[in-house]
């Protein structure tokens, strides 16, 4: 898949969509825009000096768009300068106690669709919709959401429906990418590592988004101790950083969301131990608090000063 | 008042002098410095790369220095390449219990200087001095503060005093905005869009300083709820921006002053929805906390990127 | 020691090399390592910009290498553009219990090395070794250290040992820096001003690293009072800088690693007062929290705009 020698100058580091809302103030859909409408938000990621994007199927289901609809947007990236080098989807869990069928259709048609506009991965996850309790929150990773359950049956599903989504994966030519979630079977390094040899495919690897635990207002594994267990698996990355204040006396755990350089993960070591394992996917910036795109941008250029030149 | 196109390369964003104290360590008043002196902290606002600066009063009456001094302050900040777009006041209510008459009749003076020297806005609050028990605090904002009664002949009498301000300003052709502060007639969105109706003046407006209550460590209308109500009615915009950490289960509201990117508000969306809106006045940026001066300087690169070309 | 003028292009700013570890993940030390693989690490502080390092002895004890190995290091810093303006020890302490002739020896041996290298200056503290209980936190300066004792015996004594090595210094022509850190003798800008009084040597002077305080989840003397006091006593610098909540309702006291421009020491007057008192002394940037070293890097950078032209 990534046969060009990777540098700082031209690693892949990818914006998230996830910044921007899929639905519109007016209640409209992002799905339903036109393309001078998905140009003008595009227009701030290319503004933002990102030269690769990924939709991120929040935003936009380029699965979902009819051929000749995809066919505008792919037009409409190429023309502004952004390539796609993979696909996230969010929310989409293949054992979704209600939905689970029809995610895993629409994974296998993601799959396809990303193969089609030459992505390298695709970001699959195991979490479920935020629950109400969550919406109600000012963060929603301050209340507990749904949880992957504790039952053998389950979990021997979730790693069957994801072999086979990596063994499509393997035919098209794609890898895929676990993401890290809390209360998932992929919420834990060590969960994560079972999960993924369980799986047992060569392109099937972990998306170490261990933002989505170090922000959690509860104990949590060591960041280091965590990458240093993840880092033989790492596959397309979703990289974030959130400041956490601990005080066992003051009975206090609180987190908030920072720029990459200035949060508890020291992505320093983190992606040079990737990269002694032979890392060479791409990266997605993530933010969530404040200003989500100009943090992105930020991170990116931070990622570039921790790359070979 | 603006009839020349703005653009993110020109469009005026100032220096607020309220990181630098009007009282000097040596007791003496900023108000008596001599030109040099000035020049000495005005030099640093000037390396920080500001090219606009609000003198603020409480760090420099304008309005009540002699008209030689004046000219001389003025021509000091000609001579260093600064300009003054709009003079906030801070703590100087017309409807101070005790000093109301006394800054009403400062504020038609300070109308006067604004129009003088070629300032497009004045900002006016209704907030009163910090209290002793704000004084002890680390973070004045974490003890409670003066509160405007609870008393219509008040509210009625803000709005007169608010409304004579108004018509003195269209007169000479500046735009007055009315700074948010917790505790005051103007101290909610809904609050201030009441009070602003109420003054119907067409050049008075809302300066949404929404800084000042999304660092309250108390519950708080939600950021985005507030623009939405706000984008409308804004005038010359004092912008700032905190982290908000709330945590219903551990009992917990806390905020820190960082930079207008990291911070709880999206100021992307909310310039966007300001300049859907038609807005074209000055920003002023503030911040609290550190070097208020380099992080202002920070932010007003971050304001210009989101600006339109 | 510091005969030429030095402005904000050619001050000395130094990166720690505390935010590396001596320790290998393999069990190795970084006092064994070679060449090459030390050239490894500082290519990284090079690569971020750094012109000026003090090793630091958690990193790299520099008076405990062969005079060979000592040659080697330095010939490596030259040929990549590292000089050393000055070493830092810590948890070295003249005054612990158990080691203190051992680190006494030490500290002389360290004063010959820097006269050797070409240092400025040497810094001492009287902390000791992190405890079990601050291993097992997150951030150890959320649980209690060693404290020096309330004993006029011991006091009597750290006073003479300084002295002691003070003298020593002076006969070499270096400075000696006293490093700030709560529960020791200079554990306060009082006790530092004392001790620095007691020692009476005048190339001895005050380590204000401050952020060694404000970072403390206690009550501390406000940052601005202690730069007030220790001003005429600085010599070089250890740098970093927290936020710190306080909130006496929620009885919260919280502090997180951040930028020196966002954190709660306002660099830019603590700079002014050194400077207005002469200093010219080195800085030395530290972090803990996050990438140390890109942090200390944005850090310089700052330092410099504060820095006379």
């Amino acid at each position: 898949m990534t046969t060009a020698i990777r540098n700082r100058d031209n690693w892949p580091i990818a914006a998230a969509m996830v910044t921007f809302p899929g639905t519109l103030p007016d209640g409209s859909s992002v799905q339903n825009q036109s393309v001078e409408q998905w140009g003008k938000t595009l227009g701030q990621v290319v503004d933002a000096g990102f030269t690769e994007l990924d939709p991120t199927d929040s935003w936009l289901c380029l699965a979902d768009l009819s051929p000749e609809r995809r066919r505008d947007f792919m037009a409409l990236t190429k023309s502004i300068g952004l390539t796609i080098p993979a696909i996230s989807t969010a929310r989409r869990s293949v054992i979704d106690p209600e939905r689970g069928d029809e995610h895993l259709a629409y994974s296998h048609r993601l799959l396809e669709t990303a193969a089609e506009i030459g992505c390298e991965a695709v970001s699959f996850g195991l979490f479920g919709p935020l629950t109400p309790a969550q919406k109600a929150e000012l963060w929603f990773w301050t209340a507990d959401g749904v949880k992957n359950p504790d039952d053998p049956a389950t979990y021997k599903k979730a790693v069957a429906r994801i072999r086979e989504l990596g063994l499509h994966a393997a035919d098209l030519g794609l890898e895929v990418s676990l993401e890290m979630y809390e209360d998932t079977y992929i919420g834990t390094a060590d969960g994560t590592v079972k999960f993924v040899n369980d799986v047992d495919v060569p392109c099937v690897g972990a998306n170490a988004d261990i933002g989505n635990l170090v922000r959690l207002h509860r104990p949590v594994e060591h960041w280091l101790s965590m990458i240093e267990k993840l880092a033989p698996y790492l596959k397309y990355w979703h990289v974030k950083n959130y400041m956490r204040v601990e005080d066992k006396a003051q009975n206090l755990i609180a987190s908030y969301p920072t720029s990459m350089a200035l949060g508890i993960i020291n992505y320093r070591i983190a992606i040079q131990k990737a990269l002694d394992c032979g890392y060479k996917s791409a990266f997605l910036c993530e933010h969530y608090g404040g200003d989500g795109l100009t943090v992105c941008a930020m991170n990116r250029d931070y990622i570039r000063t921790l790359l070979p030149r």
